[in-house]
């Protein structure tokens, strides 16, 4: 199936080659003299502004409005919260010189911007009437990793992270100050962190002053949140739906839905290839391979690209009115006729949106073990890649044991919970928990 | 009319003031401990996002893609191109410290990207299939500016870049290697910079050994182009378009188009806009003013705003079944059918649209003066705000003269030009030029 596809390492034999393979041969992204950064390709930043639409979109329509912060933070005001710093100052690049002058006091480039958006509150939240305040940006940020791998973890990352400040009668939340994370399970059962929400509590606000008068004009401390979600989703995405053959795009992320592969260069093949596109519904964005490569190599580029659908069009095809599609999800031919073509895209769209969702979901949860035996624990764990789900007392002394003995950290509680005992110390259970490797 | 408008400084008085007032009062900035850096707050952001949607639309329809570089340069990238590190050294933040260790080479960050994407186009230019090349990135640059103001100057930037690879054959250039810029005047009568554009010639191509091979299988050196334009140009419209009640928003660039200001709370008076606003074109973006304030205090908060245009809604109005609608541009009153509204909302955003242009237009004409007679340009220069156009001999020693006697530094050349004599030097000259101050 030409030339492309025989470079792709296969995704069962070497999983970390194949990813590497795929970011390479789909031109998502390229390397510089910049250690540790990454130059992202057009592919691969078109498939980020579609992220980023779909979110910018929604969370608008949530009421969150956009903002944006200085990119630099004073070391002073990197230390006014102390559990904050410590988190994330042995991973910040310093400035400390502007042209030739050394910098009377360092700063960091933002690794995240609560300290500048909690100052910025202090001065702008003076009553009621100001809350809730639901702000968000998209920007760069910056952590000093030692060792980088494209999408997955990055001295420099592109994110939205959303800052919000609430009163306390109308939006509830629970009493602790929580985390809470998405945890994707990737093909090879390993987990990645796709996204984090945090509830700070009145932690920060109370570190920076903020306060805000109430209906009975008594002074108030505000309750806060952050949230966030970085290109580390484009690897998801590669390592959830890829395979042997590329990349596997979901249609409502795919830059290009829709390629026309004409078999040769004809007349007559454009001028269906140009009937078919102007009947195209205008969100199915579309291209041509006019590339003077051979068929097979344009077929095995559309795939290792994950372009959802291509449309094959040979002149003893057009002889019978028909045209070949080929969806990415399943590669399944079908030969349909011409006039049928636009209504037929629409609907297999959203049959490979579907089934992708669809697959992925039905993949995870045969990759999730449950189990209060930690024999048997132990067991799934050194044989079966995913994660295990088991009662957990709550003590960190059980978790590390477990990371230990088995090499599994925990990843997430789960919401519900029914009562049990911890299969690690056999105390009496207060969560279920998901234990998994992580990316 | 209100208190927020006797905040702001008349315009003719002091227009340093009136502009900071604005900044101000608009919500559009607010300042934090990083020092020459501001926060842009939703309002702002708003406007350069609007501003971003139509220069991002316009630049992929003429074929760009978006990509994403890093955002540090390495010490010895930056040095490759040497007139290049001579221009931004001096004013460059230095990264030397990542997490707790001195890096083995200091790294700037980005103040432009033409290294990172010559770096980048040798890797990937290989033929004239490849040509042109045409890459556009949006992200925040840094140069260390010792005096700083809102939009006009600020150590934080955030623009887009473009950055362009062509062959000699197909896409002609001028000769020289050349700079395009846009000298906006403002009401003021000073020219800001709002975005400029640089023919590079072979320059950088060869310091970075970018080469194709042509369709004879020759060895060529691409040639180069770059452009961009900032979150200035919003300090630009502030100081074109506005006036003494605030800020004046061109329709298309206004994150709110419409302001509906109901003189009291009424079930009667919010169907009425409920009623209006579901028929509104979908494009034409809304708000309300349920605040507590007073019709006065409502007004004014829509003028210092400059919302193109608010809709007045009282009791006593809707006894005639009409309403009051007010254009920012004129600030004229209209009373008008609630019927008529839609269509009549429509056709004021189109006409305030062009109103905008044209009158900002005619006042740069009538601040243009043309002389060839350097005792008037000096009497122009000392009693009249604006530019001079005048005939030039092409060499420095003369512009530096006029810096020297009047305080006129040469803005831009004129593109078509007729035989005279220069009135600095009395020789030939080669050009028409424009003189002007600077933002």
């Amino acid at each position: 199936m030409g030339k492309l596809v025989t470079k792709i390492t296969d995704r069962d034999m070497d999983f970390a080659a194949w990813y590497t393979d795929i970011i390479r041969e789909a031109d998502l992204v390229a390397y510089s003299s910049v250690k540790g950064s990454m130059i992202i390709r057009p592919y691969g930043y078109a498939i980020w502004e579609n992220m980023q639409n779909y979110l910018d979109r929604e969370f608008k329509l949530l009421g969150h409005q956009n903002v944006q912060m200085p990119m630099f933070i004073p070391e002073s005001l990197l230390n006014v919260e102390k559990e904050h710093v410590k988190g994330f100052a042995p991973e910040v690049a310093w400035v400390t010189q502007g042209g030739d002058n050394l910098l009377e006091e360092k700063m960091c480039v933002r690794p995240t911007s609560e300290v500048l958006f909690c100052e910025h509150f202090k001065n702008i939240i003076k009553s009621y009437r100001d809350l809730p305040l639901l702000y968000n940006q998209w920007c760069t940020i910056v952590r000093w990793e030692k060792t980088t791998r494209p999408f997955l973890r990055s001295r420099e990352i592109l994110w939205q992270e959303g800052h919000t400040m609430h009163k306390t009668e109308k939006e509830k939340f629970a009493g602790a100050i929580e985390t809470y994370t998405i945890e994707a399970m990737m093909y090879d059962g390993v987990a990645l962190q796709n996204g984090t929400s945090h509830y700070f509590g009145q932690g920060f606000a109370k570190s920076f002053g903020i306060t805000f008068l109430d209906e009975k004009n008594e002074l108030q401390t505000p309750y806060q949140t952050s949230w966030g979600c970085t290109t580390r989703m484009i690897g998801g995405v590669i390592m959830t739906h890829g395979d042997n053959h590329g990349l596997v795009l979901p249609p409502k992320i795919a830059p290009i839905k829709v390629r026309f592969i004409p078999i040769k260069e004809s007349e007559k093949i454009n001028e269906v290839i140009q009937k078919i596109s102007s009947q195209l519904n205008k969100e199915i964005t579309y291209d041509i391979d006019h590339s003077d490569k051979s068929p097979g190599f344009k077929f095995a580029d559309a795939e290792v690209k994950g372009i959802p659908i291509r449309i094959e069009i040979g002149e003893r095809d057009l002889e019978n009115d028909v045209v070949t599609i080929v969806r990415r999800d399943t590669l399944e031919k079908i030969q349909i006729k011409i006039e049928d073509v636009p209504m037929k895209v629409e609907e297999l769209l959203e049959q490979i949106q579907t089934n992708l969702y669809e697959r992925a979901l039905k993949r995870r949860d045969s990759m999730i073990y449950e189990t209060d035996d930690y024999e048997e624990f132990k067991e799934i764990a050194a044989t079966k890649p995913g994660f295990i789900l088991t009662n957990w007392c709550g003590n960190t002394a059980c978790e590390d044991k477990v990371k230990e003995e088995t090499g599994l950290k925990s990843r997430c509680i789960k919401e519900d919970y029914e009562e049990g005992l911890c299969p690690f110390c056999k105390e009496k259970s207060k969560y279920k928990i998901y234990f998994g490797r992580q990316y």
